[in-house]
């Protein structure tokens, strides 16, 4: 079984499995599944009907991903929303706020202070620095990395495998510098690198490296003039 | 303790917190939290899984939101489906439609007769008039007006950030007159009017005001010749 | 009641209405709701927290959907991921994958080993043929027909009202033919067709008939040159 101190708040049909540690001053909303040996830090708030610490499952046609025992680790002062799923092997840091509806997936690092907005989804093997802001309803793909300050737009989309399941290749999000911004519903191809401070218009559809401090728009993106 | 009219049907495992009123002829589906003091008009039917009256929450880096202890009201008629998260401030007409998966913030209020489709977002401050459609999947950005009769194509994409989190600036979403239409997956920048009756095509990129009853279309969205 | 055979794990606080069938080795997750009618095969799994056997509703703007008293079958090892919601009404085949927070309506076919990623949608009188790959977030509309071995990329947005709830008409999703790919946040207008293995460029804008095994790209989509 696992321990509930008893300064946390814990709602209404919650089921908690075994090997589960929770912090102190934590609270969690009603309906809420916490898997198998989730850890949860202090004063995390956690909402209603949500799942947290899944194990990652696929069928035959998708890529196995090695499940190598990690737990889901949310760290001090944390909230999560309602109605989220985030996996096992993933470690959210301190002070995230991670919006209703959004998903998390395994083997995920989210740094301090990060935003992960409503309904948006972050993929598997990505890692995503401090202060980043991912917007509602934007969608971070595997293997993507983010690193800090950076804004993601809501409803910007991204990729990752450049022969869309047609050939069997190594799987590269993209990767996106420090300060850069893209702007809503943009579309970013597999692998390109996004440079420092950098800003993608709205709409804009990215197919190939943009270098530091520049704008580009369109689609395909184009530098804009100055 | 909540009253619970014998006319209501209250599936299994729902939560109901204190000061939740309920009106006649109401059904609520299994698993659905309802949260404090959230209003229920007569004849409201709410899905399996749902969570409505949530109040507020923020960490350091986004906007502080006042809660000024209003709550959730959702009046005669209307239908909530599967999943849905809705907060405490807001209010729904009569006769609304809320599909499943579907999220509504603080301070928003819904005309009569409107839909929000299947996992559409309305953020905070936002008006909707009657009879409007937003479509599956849109995204309805804070600070938002939708006049009346508005059609709002799925997978629309809307901003109210010109600044992209770089300065502290007010928010300001756009403004979409009567009869508007706006195709699938458009993009709508920070504070851009969309004319009365005008037609925005699938996929464009809508970067300034548009006049009434024109047609436009592409990144950056043009008017198309007649 | 319905009956729950030996093999079955199922979680906490699930319901489970008359008249469901489960097979053989069957698991679900906790806080499941599971309406009438369903029939799960053997070895299906079935996450945490969803919503299976819904059946249709509509305001009165809506479209009247008949209720053929049809169930939602569920073939033999078929996955579920969480917080998904799946419609009475709908045939999924064997070795299916839906992710998590995916909604799927009524009258929808999907075949074997196909894949409908985390918070894809599929909207009612689909057709999704074997092995097709539905990417996150996607948007099937309704009235679709994808055949095999279709891609489908990320956010990509289909529409199935050339009129935009105007007037009445009957509604008519893209078709799309074996092996085509379409690219990341695509936009595909209604009823269009894809030809076999054709590919649409990322953020794309199909406006009208693309035919086989050509590559197009833009807004609105163009030949690109081979």
């Amino acid at each position: 079984m696992s321990s509930v101190p008893e300064t946390a708040q814990i709602g209404k049909h919650v089921v908690i499995e075994k090997d589960v540690v929770i912090g102190e001053n934590v609270t969690i909303g009603h309906n809420t599944t916490i898997l198998k040996g989730t850890q949860i830090g202090d004063d995390v708030t956690i909402g209603s009907n949500c799942v947290l610490g899944i194990k990652p499952a696929v069928n035959q046609r998708m890529r196995n991903v090695a499940d190598r025992g990690d737990q889901l680790t949310i760290q001090t002062g944390t909230t999560i929303g309602h109605l989220a799923s985030v996996y096992a092997g993933t470690r959210i840091g301190k002070n995230v706020f991670v919006g209703d509806h959004a998903s998390i997936r395994e083997n995920v690092s989210i740094g301090d202070a990060s935003v992960v907005g409503r309904a948006a989804i972050v993929e598997l093997n990505t890692r995503i620095g401090k202060s980043c802001t991912i917007q509602t309803q934007a969608y971070v793909t595997g293997d993507t990395t983010l690193e800090d300050d950076v804004f993601i737009g809501p409803c910007v989309s991204m990729a990752n495998d450049k022969y869309m399941g047609a050939q069997s290749v190594t799987l590269n999000g993209p990767y996106i510098k420090t300060g850069a911004k893209i702007g809503n519903n943009a579309s970013l191809l597999p692998g390109v690198t996004i440079g420092r401070n950098s800003i993608i218009g709205a709409g804009a559809a990215v197919t190939k490296d943009i270098s530091d401090a520049v704008t580009v728009a369109g689609v395909p993106a184009k530098k804009l003039n100055p």
